[in-house]
């Protein structure tokens, strides 16, 4: 017997509506290129919306076409987040900081008909047009008078195509399954996957971090997605904060600069902020530099790569909560959130810091799992690893355009490729990515934790480990180590420091210093690329 | 083009798994008729829920079945919650405070085929089981030493029952659009009429109040639901405390006696609350009485009446934060919650009490209109009053094996029978009833605000007013007093006292004084009795 509810469907547009109506005067502020601050209202900006969809309809689109985003967090690209969305035609962001053949694989592969684009891209641009087989034009985010000179063919100007529309539109009522929009995953191996999200899947999304132990926003919060709009949607700060009326800052495209980011913050009261470790690491180094402060921010939620805990202890000293987060672009992203239980706020404080280090407590609406080799699934104790398991509404199904992937399991499970504990109450913690795990003796290491270990150091900068072969072990670690500057570490020093930190037998046979290590257009460690570097290294 | 997430249907399963994971050690602490203080976990709970779907799949029921719950808050009632709806039945919760003959109507309506009852219950139901057409068998919900001796026929023993049951149990995968619960509201014309909630409806419900600034639980929190469990699912808190894993507290049976309140409060450390102003009332007034106070309680929810001013300020003196709401058990039942906006923090206090009264903001997921007598809409200009009309995926479509119905409109809205002013940040205010309001020269009289005007004089314990006819005026308002112990208003003095607190032509005619004022079985002013009673009152 069916329920008798009505069949409303979740759609963004529904979000869209319901800030126009109720927060219509919150405002938004903005850093672009051409303006250091601008400022306007959820009000104005759905207006603009409207406007924007108007010029969708006329370019001869059809319902689920792609249109892509080439852009900075700024208002305009919140816009096109709702007008493209809206309208029912799919925004599919762009990471601009991929390698110019990726982005261009990307945009054929989704076939995206348009693209919005930040000034700052319009070289980028020029330099793929050709490459670009399904784009019928590009619209360029900034008003007439700062259009750039462009050998672009087919270019527009954002503000002028607008400007001439009304700022009346009527919203289709969509299928809450339709796509909505489209964010594309750099996998360290093969081609970027494309991960397709419904309007179902977002506003779900949506509500369950909107819960008070998630991000909980709430219509007195200053938000600032530091994390990029390319990025999962800027970890859906995008939509919930619209759901609750938070006061949005984009910070546009200089996002990783410790004193840029400081001085916004204090200049708009910001109290919450998102973002990888990089960026809050660029904020504390400054603000001690400095002598600088940020009074107004409470917290942050940190995601996308490993929190060290000396950076917990400086935001910590400048009075900023650090919520560890865990999720993945075929997440939309999130699957959990670092707050704790209140005993666990009682804990010494060696104990509750390591409760803080985790990943976080799953949220509603995700379910995990960790499985050994055989598939069987491990207990939740917090000691046993295995490959870790998710599934739930905002988890992708498939890959946009990819029959099979070996992610998505036979029984509906994903698996993340991440390898973690999960403790009685819900905490994960990765304890390493199932490609790095280094395999001795028929035992794991993690590469994470030995890592971790090592950045303890005072003269290491950044370390990275992986799995070399060896005759009897047939794997044992390898510490790749980038000094401190003005220190000359031995590896002789950095080897004994790990001792007592980590098991005896995950100690690494041995450090090689280097220069720099490699990193993904993502600002993660290139594993991969650190192992082909270190092929002739061998144990024998 | 469809989104490509996974299809994972929204269920109260799903709330129960997450908690039964991740919440497992979480307190559920109850009051019952045969136990002061019964104290288990989330886990042992849902192990227990997990007991009773084995008793259920025992008696021969078809999926969709009805089983009746007549039971106050407490432990037992929650494991029905979650095992009748989990197990694919129904959960019909039945208020024991109905009319004998009501009672019998809905459980005959709805054809339920078990009654879970308190032995509170049991010789209400010895009176009515002849009358019961379709009740195969009736489960007293306590423990074998302390079994009624009753001539019900069919009658077990709940933890005779259970405790002869495994406690593992496979939930079935349920379509998200089937019914989980059922709740009849009872009308003042007419009979009850049933709203059969979806899986999916609850769940969303359960999301979109567990936002930071709607009721917003937290697993910090320890929640007591004072509002009753078969009054539309104790506002949600059922569902949302278990998926925040919120610590719960059961009052059962006595709910409404200050001094048991303040003590269980106290001794449990309650911080939110929720229930009908009475309830708050009757707080205040112990507190104020015995010198006493209730420091853990920070929050309390108010609804299913009009707060008056003077228990907003009883609260504010025990530091106590009343946010008002407004919804319906047709709602689900939430439609608006009262937390205000950072800049109405700042207003004069009169002002800002003014917006505290209201009936709240507009939540995310519901859409609200407010129409004229032709159907128009009319402005979120905090003036304009109309009729309010709803409508959202927690809105209920149709009633329960009722076709047509008044209320739903031909759009697919939903009447709420209510008159309200909307102003332009989405605050509602309740003006009055449809059926309520006076019509006046062919204007419009807020019975409502006239009532509330005269609870402001010290020697009215309970006003209300009514319309009668006016050879000029069509209807003028009568207002009917029930003085305060102890005083002796005269009626001259009472209309005086409206003078410049509402427009001088919205001033009675005339006041009469009477001993009681008759109420429904939920609690409100029964006009529809009250006019009965003055039938032959006229201002001819």
């Amino acid at each position: 017997m069916l329920g008798q509810m009505m069949d409303d469907p979740l759609t963004i547009t529904s979000i869209m509506e319901f800030a126009d109506r109720v927060f219509r005067d919150t405002e938004i502020v903005s850093v672009t290129a051409d303006n250091p601050r601008h400022r306007y209202t959820f009000g104005a900006a759905f207006a603009r919306a409207r406007r924007l969809a108007n010029v969708l309809d006329g370019l001869g689109l059809a319902r689920g076409d792609r249109i892509a985003t080439l852009a900075w967090n700024d208002y305009r690209h919140f816009e096109l987040y709702y007008g493209i969305s809206g309208a029912g035609y799919v925004c599919h962001t762009i990471n601009p900081r991929l390698f110019p053949e990726q982005i261009a694989y990307i945009a054929n592969h989704a076939e995206d008909q348009w693209i919005f684009t930040d000034v700052a891209f319009v070289p980028l641009l020029e330099k793929l047009q050709d490459a670009l087989k399904t784009v019928k034009g590009i619209v360029v985010l900034t008003s007439q008078a700062t259009m750039p000179a462009t050998t672009l063919k087919n270019v527009h100007c954002y503000e002028a195509l607008i400007a001439d529309q009304p700022d009346r539109y009527d919203w289709p009522l969509l299928n809450e399954n339709s796509a909505c929009s489209l964010c594309y995953t750099s996998g360290t191996t093969g081609h970027p996957k494309g991960v397709l999200y419904s309007h179902r899947s977002t506003v779900l999304h949506c509500l369950a971090t909107s819960m008070r132990d998630v991000i909980g926003l709430a219509a007195g919060d200053t938000v600032m997605p530091v994390v990029p709009m390319f990025h999962v949607n800027a970890w859906g700060v995008v939509y919930s904060a619209a759901a609750a009326g938070a006061r949005l800052v984009f910070p546009g495209p200089k996002m990783g600069d410790g004193e840029t980011l400081a001085r916004l913050i204090n200049e708009e009261a910001v109290d919450l902020a998102l973002g990888v470790p990089t960026v809050w690491l660029a904020l504390v180094n400054h603000l001690r530099a400095s002598g600088g402060a940020v009074p107004s921010l409470k917290r942050v939620v940190i995601g996308g790569a490993a929190c060290p805990e000396a950076l917990l202890r400086g935001l910590d000293q400048f009075g900023v909560y650090a919520h560890i987060g865990w999720g993945m672009t075929e997440m939309s992203p999130l699957g959990t959130l670092n707050t704790l239980m209140p005993w666990m706020e009682e804990l010494p404080d060696a104990e509750k810091t390591a409760y803080r280090l985790k990943a976080g407590r799953l949220i509603y609406g995700v379910q995990m799992r960790i499985v050994d080799a055989s598939g069987a699934e491990l207990p939740w104790d917090g000691k046993h690893s295995g490959q870790l398991q998710v599934r739930g509404p905002w988890i992708c199904k498939s890959y946009y355009r990819l029959d099979n992937s070996d992610a998505h399991l036979p029984d509906g499970w994903f698996d993340t490729g991440d390898v973690a504990a999960i403790d009685p109450h819900g905490y994960m913690q990765i304890t390493d990515r199932t490609k790095d795990v280094i395999k001795s003796g028929g035992e794991w290491i993690s590469s994470i934790e030995v890592e971790n270990a090592a950045m303890g150091h005072p003269d290491v900068l950044e370390a990275a480990v992986i799995g070399v072969p060896h005759p009897k072990w047939t794997e044992r670690p390898l510490l790749v180590v980038v000094k401190r500057p003005g220190t000359e570490p031995t590896k002789e020093a950095i080897l004994a420091f790990l001792k007592g930190k980590i098991a005896t037998w995950w100690i690494p046979e041995d450090c090689v210093f280097v220069e720099f290590i490699p990193h993904t257009a993502t600002g993660k460690v290139s594993k991969k690329d650190l192992r082909d570097q270190f092929r002739d290294y061998s144990y024998g």
